[in-house]
């Protein structure tokens, strides 16, 4: 594609954007790759207008964590939304959208306490709280986000459906490189040797999910067995929950998430397959 | 006006709306008053369509709270609503509101914690979480809220602020009886001794703000002496603040939000006066 894209860097100019609908939002922390436009691809499929955010929101990331260290390249990202199709780029400043005497906090219960919440306290009051100012403030009809990032998918959805916004979720497969590894940002954090000891994480939950099994303790030992393989990689966490609820396995459950996170080095990395779907 | 009004009883319905702009919302507990029929009708002074919205929030009643006994009249209100000029009622049911799994909260930290927050435990929350789903359902231009409700009026608009939603908050002075008393649908739960006690709340608000004096302690120390002197009424706070960020009054504050809560046999009432104000 030779066309244009636009970029809005003020919430005034992103509201003022005449916008043909259906619009479609892909939201971003920058630094995009595959995934990412993947997003964009079908989003530009389905919608007249794609616009995409690339804010890294401080709100989501701890203390100690890689907010400072986050990659970012404007310049790449623009020109790689614009070849996948998007038709503006939206880059707030931090100032406009915490301003001093900001409070205002979006919490989805329960949702929050587990897998990637409980492993990182105040993260997904973070996300939720982001994405529903980017809602109000780009109005999409339509939002992409993807499956790698199960867990924050499923608490926009749940926002989403809870608070009456007029948008659709819609949840794109994980993109990966050629021997497994979920694409991330934060791959280019790793060092060789790490990175391919990395294609242990999704080696691990291709092999649970081969056992056909639904059973927590075999799916989440399977995992833990396989990671135990590749000293580079500490698992951090692993868990099979029903994927409808994100609450546990039960008689009730369909298709049941495996997630996992793991550390490269000083690389934090998740991934998750979801078991029982065809 | 003999014109007709709508009703709309699902998300459904009022999404469905065809509406000219601007849109004007009133959220209302029901059980309408002049107070409410005063923001209905500077509503329809300034917008294209106005919606009147009643639902009994059970997300802002804490345990033991009037919850089940809040006055509810539908017929009544939709044609006060009506005679004053709105065009449509929403009625939502609270199970299409909050149906099961729901467990999205919207938090206004800070202001959340101080006078009816302080008071009433999770009553905010309940309140800001409410109003963004209706800012979402409705999709209002304007929203109209009434002064009487100081602190709720001040923690809708900075969530309005902070999360962005593109409305804009009226606050409109608050309507009282002859005697001075705030009007409030709780008013008919007193009896007719009770109710004529109440006016020494207004009184005592009155008398401090002609004190002219800016000072806390001046102001908090004259309405207890007026309300002690009506021995029906049992002031459970009064608090002097900064109006315009609800933080303690300093060198730097413009006007002072002067706020009581007080109880009349068993009955809640709340008032304020903001003093400095011309």
């Amino acid at each position: 594609m030779s066309r244009e894209i636009k970029t809005l860097k003020t919430v005034a100019e992103m509201r003022a954007y005449g916008t043909e609908r259906p619009l479609g939002l892909v939201p971003t922390l920058g630094y995009l790759h595959e995934g990412h436009l993947s997003l964009i691809r079908r989003a530009r499929e389905e919608c007249a207008t794609v616009v995409v955010s690339v804010f890294v929101n401080p709100l989501q990331f701890g203390p100690g964590e890689d907010l400072a260290r986050y990659p970012r390249d404007l310049e790449r990202d623009r020109e790689l939304a614009r070849e996948a199709g998007a038709d503006a780029v939206f880059i707030p400043e931090t100032a406009e959208l915490y301003p001093e005497g900001y409070t205002t906090e979006v919490r989805v219960r329960g949702i929050e306490d587990v897998l990637e919440g409980a492993a990182r306290p105040g993260h997904f009051a973070g996300v939720a709280t982001v994405l529903a100012k980017l809602l109000n403030i780009v109005g999409p009809d339509r939002i992409y986000m993807g499956q790698k990032d199960a867990q924050q998918s499923f608490l926009v959805g749940r926002m989403i459906q809870d608070l009456n916004f007029p948008t659709r979720l819609v949840v794109a497969p994980t993109v990966r490189e050629p021997d497994g590894l979920a694409m991330s940002s934060r791959n280019v954090y790793m060092n060789e040797e790490e990175r391919a000891a990395a294609a242990a994480i999704p080696r691990a939950l291709s092999v649970a999910r081969d056992t056909k099994s639904k059973a927590p303790e075999v799916l989440e030992q399977t995992v833990r067995e396989e990671v135990a393989k590749e000293p580079l990689v500490q698992l951090e966490y692993v868990f099979a929950m029903d994927d409808a609820t994100l609450g546990p396995v039960g008689p009730k459950t369909g298709e049941v998430l495996l997630s996992v996170a793991a550390r490269v080095g000083k690389t934090r990395l998740i991934d998750n397959v979801v078991v029982g779907r065809e």
